[in-house]
Order: C-alpha cells, then structure tokens, then sequence
C-alpha cells in the first residue's frame, strides 16, 4: 500500500556534555512527551558500555556505529523527544536526520560544562581544556542545528520553555525561537518569515492591539481575533505622554482588564509606547512585541526598554517591562520603505560591532537588504542582544555597550526635534563619532563606506544647529555628576563602557560629521 | 567633681528565642559598635551555666538575678550594643533602663521560633504550644518597648537595617522606626513628631522635591538642602498624565540624574504623582515619600502603588515604585483641616476593621484627632499596611484586603468627578456599602455613628448620579472577566476578598446611601 501517515517531528535536544540533555528529556516526560534513552540504544547496539565500546573500538569506529543508531533512530521517529550525545551532531547523517525535527539546542558554557562533568567519567573531557576545545569545535554544528535555543539556566528552565518548543512544531517552517531569560524574566523570541496569521498566539487572554495607522492597515488583521485595536500617527511624533495617555484612555473605554494584554504590532516607536503603556496600564498588563521594522526585529523589540521622549530628552519617561513573547515575522521587512530597511541596516551594525566575529564579517559583507538575506542576521542580533540584556538588565554596566552611536546620536535627534533623521540615520551619524572618538580611524573609514553603500547619510544636514547638538547630548541619562559617559570600541567585539571624553574631542567628533 | 559626661544611648536587641539577636549582634560589631555578650555576664554572676541556675535556683530567683544583671549593664552602657535574653523585658527595672537606649524589636513568628529552637536547649521553650504561648505573653512588652521594629528576614536582614537603626539615636525623641520589606525591596519608616528638619536625611544624593502649593509652603524648607522644588496644585486633580508630563519636565530641566532622588512632599495625591514621576524618570529614580496628611501617614506612602488618574477610571495609570525610605512627621497633622483630618481617618477606621484586636479597639475609640492621640495609631496601621504588603506586594491576594470600602468609594469619586468628596469622605460611604454587603448591620451602624461623630458624610449628595457610580464601579482595576471582587468583612479583623455580588445588592447597597 502506497499510503503512509506523515511522521511527526519529535522534540531533540543538542547539546555539549553537562547542558543538562537528561533533565530536559524528564521535563519532555513530564509534559506528555515519550521519550527514547539513547545511552540504552547505544549500550545494546554496541553489546558493552559506552565507555568500553568507546576505549576498545577507538573513536572512529565508536562514532560510525553512533550514527547509525542515532540516525536510523532519528529516521524513524513520529513525535516524542530524543536527547542526543554531545558528540552525535559531528556526523553527517545524524544532522540530516534532524532536519525534520525540531532541534533544541541547550547552551552551556564551558567552565559550568566543566564544573558540571568534572567528576563523571567521560572519556574525552579530562579536563578543562579538553572541554573549552571541544566544545569550540562543535559549537558551529550546535548553531546551525538549533531550531531553538535554551541559555544556560537552573534545572527548571527547560520546563518553563516546554510550552514554546511544543508550540514550535506548529510554526512556519523556518521559524527559529529563542528562549530569552534575565533577571526578571523569561520569555520565547520567535523570528521567522510568516510567523503573523499563521504561528500559533503564544499567549492567552483578549489581545488589545496597539499600532501605527500604516503597519495596522497591513498586518492587524492576521492577529485577529482582536478584542480592540488602538493606532498612532506613525513616526517618533507618537512617542509623547499625552499620546501615552490617549490609548491607555481608549483601551480603558475597551474595556481591557488585567487579564487581557496588549499586542505592539509595529517599529521600535510602536514598541517602546506600548510596552509603556501595558507597563502603565493598572499598574501592568503583559505585552507581546510584534516588531515589523528591521531596527525592532533586530534590537528594540527585546530587552523591556520602554518609554515615550519629553521636549527635554529621548525616553525621559520610561520603565522596563519585559515582553511576555516577541514575534518576528521577517516577511513583514519585504513591505519596509528601503529607507527604513537602511536605517534598521545601522542596528544590525553597531550590533556587528560590538559582537565581533563572525557577526560582523555578515553584517559587514550585506550586500542587498531583501529579507531573506537579513532573515538569519535578525536572529544573530536578536541572540547578541538577548545575552547582553541577560546578563544585564538593568543598565548598571554591561548592557550600556549598546549604546555604542547613540550618545551623539540621540543628541542629533534632539536637536533637529526628531524630524530631520530616522532614529538609525541619527545613530549611523553617532557611530562615526563615537569611532572618531575610539581613535580607529580605518574603522570608521570601512563603516563610513557602508553607511554610504546602503544610501545613508554620512555627512551631517548644517540646518542641525551644532550646540544644540552638544548640549542635547549634555542632558544623556546615562550623564552622572563625573559627565557623559560615552561607549567607544578598540576593534569589532571590543567595547569600552562609561569612557568620559574632553568637551573639545567631543564638539570635534561632532563638527567633523559637517565635513 | 560634679560634672558627668551624658552617656550615650546603646543599641539594644529584645525579641523571641530564635529571633536572631545573635546574629544582630554579629551585625553591629562588623558596624563598629562595641557588643556585650550578656550569657557570659550572666553565667558569672551565677557562678554556673544558666541552664543549671534556672533549674537549680527556679524561675522566679532568676529572674530577680536576671533582672539585677541586665538592669545595672543597661544602667551603665555607654553607646554600643547589647542583645537581652527573650525573658529579660519581664522585669520593670530592665523596662525602665531601657528607656534612654535605642530598642529594636527583632520579631519573630512563633511556628519559626519553634523550628530554630526546636533542637536546642531551651528550659522554658520545650514544645511548639510552649513557644506560642510564651511568644504570647511576651509581645505586649516588645511591641510596647520597641523604638525600632524589624520583621522577621533572612540573617542579613539586620545588617541592611543597620544604617537606619544608627540613624535612630539622632532622630527626634518619640521617633518610632519601622523596617519594610517586601518581595521587591527594604526600607525604613520613621514615624514620630518632629522628623522634619530635625531628623538626619535617609538618603545620599540631590534632593528633588514633589509637592502642592499648600504643603511646599509649610515644610519645604525643612527638607533643604533642596536641588529643585516643583509645586503642583493641591488636590485629586494634579494626578493626571499632563501633571506628570509638567513635573517630569520640570526635574529634566532642573538637571536631575540618576545619581539624585524624588522627595514626595505632602498628601496621597502628592505620593501617587511624586512616586509616578519618579518611577518614569529616565526609567527610575528613588523616592523619599514624606507624607504630610493623615490619609499618607497612615496608608498611602508605604508599599509602592503610585499612579495618575484618566478620566475613566482611578488610579488608572501606574506603577509599583517602593519608597527608598518614608519619614512620617505626626507634628505636620497639626495643620491639617478639620475636614483633611477626618477624611484621612476614614483608612484609620479602615484599617482598625481590617486588623481586629487591639487596633480595632483603638480606632474606634478615638474620641479627637489631634496629633498626639494620633501618632501612636498612625505607627501602628503603618506596620499593618507594611505586613499586609510585605506579605503580598504585587495584589496576587492578601493585599486586596486593603480595598475594603474601596470598589464602591472609587465609584463615587469618579462618578462625582473626583471633585465632590475627599478621598477619605468617598471611602467612608464606600465602607457602609461594603458593611451592608457583608451583611453585618449592626457593624454598620457603629461605623455610620463613628463616621458621624468625626463629622464625616454618612449619606450620598443627591447630585451623584447612582447610574455613573455603579457605571464606575463595573471598571475597576480588580475587574476580571467574571465580574468586580468585592472586599468584604465578617467581623473585625476577618476580611474575605474577591467576593462577587449580584448586581442589583451593589446596587441596593449605593441607593441605601442616598437615605
């Protein structure tokens, strides 16, 4: 009989020795999962102990006989959940098999690797070496697996995260979902083309939409059913109090409750005032972001920074209130104005710079803004800044790296009373300041040409009044009575935070931008 | 020679067995304090262990060695600190040596005295009913003897107090303090005459100061060194988002950074918008809350609920921001209205029906409101707001006890337009409605006599449209989808939250206050 049921994809876990591969497989149970122990698998295959087949057989012949089980294994799954070896990824026909699966990956660092497994009997970590190699050789295969990500985090955090891996089965294909923790929360960030309308809503409750009157014409109807849908003037224009006060005004006469939440469908100016306003409303509702702009799938969407601008400052009045879920959809970048792609372009790389790496080599070497090319850059720099947020919430240090351009850059926006520029052309401008003021004038030079190749402003309009300029960047939040502290970079992946800088260096950096 | 050095006062720690006196001690040597380990004294002026001098030599003659022990130490202590023996306040002449010192009250529920004692060797302490009992007897003398009370933490608890508790000896005499903690933070409550200007400020940084016209030019300039001073008008209307815009403005301009703090000058309506502002400020600064009216003294500074009003609805628009320290000047109720002064006893009387027992008694037994009748009771329902929110910051449960008389009250403020009743006067009416709809008549007519006799409103302006008031009320903020929770009391001291009510008995409720 030609008929055959369609197999489903069960849940697996990847990942280095001492991620936790076993406790997460007792959260998949505990979750109605079945689950398949491989270390059985292996041991009846082989006819001995792993360790022995390991030692006796010699790693080549132990890896050969690993794929075959773990493949054939993978092949033959429908549904229920597999946690695999730390070392299964490294064949060719175990990763393919996982391409119908969905792969969690379950991060681990190498010292905590190291902790964890230091007293277990594994034959290739002896040491803490072993482990930092090790793991640096397989982390690529990890990544390029991984439908999803789980950070490092107590034995719960995986059970926390069941509901969102569940749900990912359901996701267009190509979603791929991080699973965001700092200390005051966590929560799922889904990035993926067709996520709107056709992903499943990851939260109960009535949803109160909150947009600009252009993205809610095109995107609201896929968040249907939609208890109500509030809409602003799009632009910065919106971010004000008394715009604040008018949705909180009309999603009371909707009658939203503490039950209910708040959906922000559109760019970091709809994010931030929703957010603001789900923060506000009696005292906080939950918010689900739903960035459509490529500087909100890229940045502004995670990490809970909310507020709306006072004549006096950008995000004066503001509150962190983390989103109870991101979602991602890149598809909605294919309807972006190629202005609005090139100053979301600025995010992505200042976020290449202070990553580094390979994050910048891709963010570097873009040659078209489509989505698609973008499409895994988004998550990159979602991932960049979902960890830096984790380790940092709160501003007291690290997370102030991202403020890398924007010191002068929101000085600039003040300035020209957030008209003349879109907040990335703004921060485009900043980063070349701030890379003067790093003393890496080659640097500046390379961003300066890529700035210029994806059509944005390098020179800085003279109707922008230049003390205006200086003395908006004077009243920076992160001002402190020692000064403006600004965030300057050594190299790509090398910030320095809090670098205070003479006033003369600073109106330099600034006048040079009038060539 | 005549002359005598005045001798400065000690610290002293009272409390249960298991309080951790111990441990509060270990807290004051690391501060500098010099310490005195009282069962060494004791044990040298018995000659033998203190177990062997209570079983050998009977109660009732330690007691009397006891006393004589720690009477003299304390009659002779020159500043440092020394930790009593649980039993020692039994003795009056120890009562009264106590006097001039410092005495902070380590409290301790009895079910955690019986698990930290429980192993030990403890002659009088033998079994858990022991513990309750003894804990019985003993709390009428701590809670009477106490100038300092510290609620029952972790073993650093003491430590984090310990600046407040040292900051106690220079605070004006009749200073009580009270050490809040909650889920998201600590911090002192100075209540007591004289606090402004007299007493030493809690907090480093530039004091920025919120308050009314009326209230800025009373006390203002008690709180100088001020870095600004921003006044708004007095009343229910200053608490909206175009005050909060004007204010938040205000200190942009005034230069404020995060380095400074928010000083709430004056009543409820001053704390709400002041604790708001502060919230928002460049994502948050502190808040001193310095309150100024007996409704602020005796409820709202403590516990973080700040907020503005929006047209449709109380409260609407908010935060949870708790005070970095509150300082409560009782002598400040001198210059209160008549009218301010029995508004605000309406959360006295609230809160007596709220905690029963003595509170209770108290509350209803006050015969005029002036500060010094006042004081005592004003220490006392802070501690009972602070329990209740320490116990539940976030309103998950407990704390929406604190609403009683609230649902119906807000419904008539907004229904009138925040302009017809105090806050105070709405509740009031609002506690009838609430005592009808506990079906407790007779507690009703007692509050409505109460009420009478401070010459507070008892029956509902004809000119407040019934409609509007329970139009109003069907918004409140702890509205879920199945309909108003409803505070509601079988006795004092026995409140039940979330209760739903069928609508026609809230509405009979509101007409029985029409007369």
């Amino acid at each position: 009989m030609a008929f055959r049921s369609v197999m489903r994809p069960a849940l697996v876990f990847i990942g280095f020795m001492g991620a936790g591969k076993s406790t997460a497989l007792s959260a998949a149970r505990e979750a109605g999962l079945e689950t398949v122990e491989i270390d059985a698998l292996m041991e009846e295959a082989f006819g001995k102990p792993i360790r022995d087949a390991f030692e006796e057989d010699g790693e080549a012949a132990f890896r050969a006989r690993e794929a075959e089980v773990v493949g054939s294994l993978l092949e033959e799954a429908d549904g229920g959940a597999i946690a695999l070896g730390g070392g299964s990824v490294l064949s060719e026909r175990v990763r393919e098999a996982l391409d119908r699966h969905t792969v969690v990956w379950l991060q681990v660092g190498a010292d905590q690797a190291w902790e964890r497994i230091a007293r277990s009997d594994r034959p290739l970590a002896t040491s803490a070496e072993d482990v930092a190699r090790l793991l640096g050789e397989r982390l690529p295969h990890y990544e390029g697996l991984a439908d999803a990500i789980v950070p490092p985090g107590d034995r719960e955090v995986v059970a926390r995260a069941m509901p969102s891996l569940l749900a990912l089965a359901g996701m267009p294909s190509g979603t791929k979902m991080l699973w965001a923790a700092s200390a005051s929360g966590e929560y799922p960030v889904l990035v993926g083309p067709g996520l709107l309308g056709e992903g499943e809503w990851p939260l109960s409750g009535r949803r109160f939409c909150i947009t600009d009157t252009v993205v809610g014409a095109l995107y609201a109807e896929r968040l249907e059913p939609l208890a109500a849908r509030v809409a602003v003037a799009p632009g910065e224009s919106a971010k004000t109090m008394a715009e604040a006060e008018r949705v909180l005004r009309d999603l009371a006469r909707a009658g939203m409750t503490r039950e209910d939440h708040v959906v922000a469908l559109g760019g970091g100016v709809v994010g931030d005032l929703a957010g603001f306003c789900a923060r506000l409303y009696q005292r906080g509702v939950p918010v689900v972001q739903v960035p459509t702009t490529l500087v909100a799938q890229v940045d502004s969407a995670y990490g809970g920074k909310t507020g709306v601008d006072l004549p006096e400052g950008k995000n004066y009045a503001g509150a962190y209130h983390l989103p109870a879920a991101v979602m991602a959809d890149t598809s909605t970048l294919a309807t972006l104005p190629a202005e609005e792609l090139a100053a979301g372009f600025v995010e992505l790389l200042k976020t290449g710079l202070l990553a580094g790496g390979e994050l910048w080599e891709r963010a570097r070497a873009l040659e078209s803004l489509d989505p698609e090319s973008l499409a895994p850059l988004v998550f990159a720099c979602a991932r960049f800044k979902c960890e830096v947020v984790a380790a940092d919430e709160r501003d007291a240090g690290l997370r102030a790296v991202l403020n890398l351009g924007h010191t002068v850059g929101h000085g600039i926006e003040a300035a020209s009373g957030y008209e003349r520029y879109r907040h990335g052309e703004a921060i485009g401008l900043g980063l070349l300041a701030a890379l003067r003021l790093s003393g890496v004038p080659e640097l500046r030079e390379e961003v300066e040409s890529i700035l210029r190749h994806q059509g944005l402003p390098v020179a800085l309009d003279p109707a922008v009044d230049v003390d205006a300029t200086l003395a908006a960047l004077e009243r920076d939040k992160k001002r402190t009575a020692a000064g403006v502290g600004f965030v300057l970079l050594s190299e790509p992946g090398k910030p320095r935070t809090g670098e205070l800088v003479e006033p003369a260096k600073v109106r330099a950096a600034v006048e040079e931008l009038y060539g």
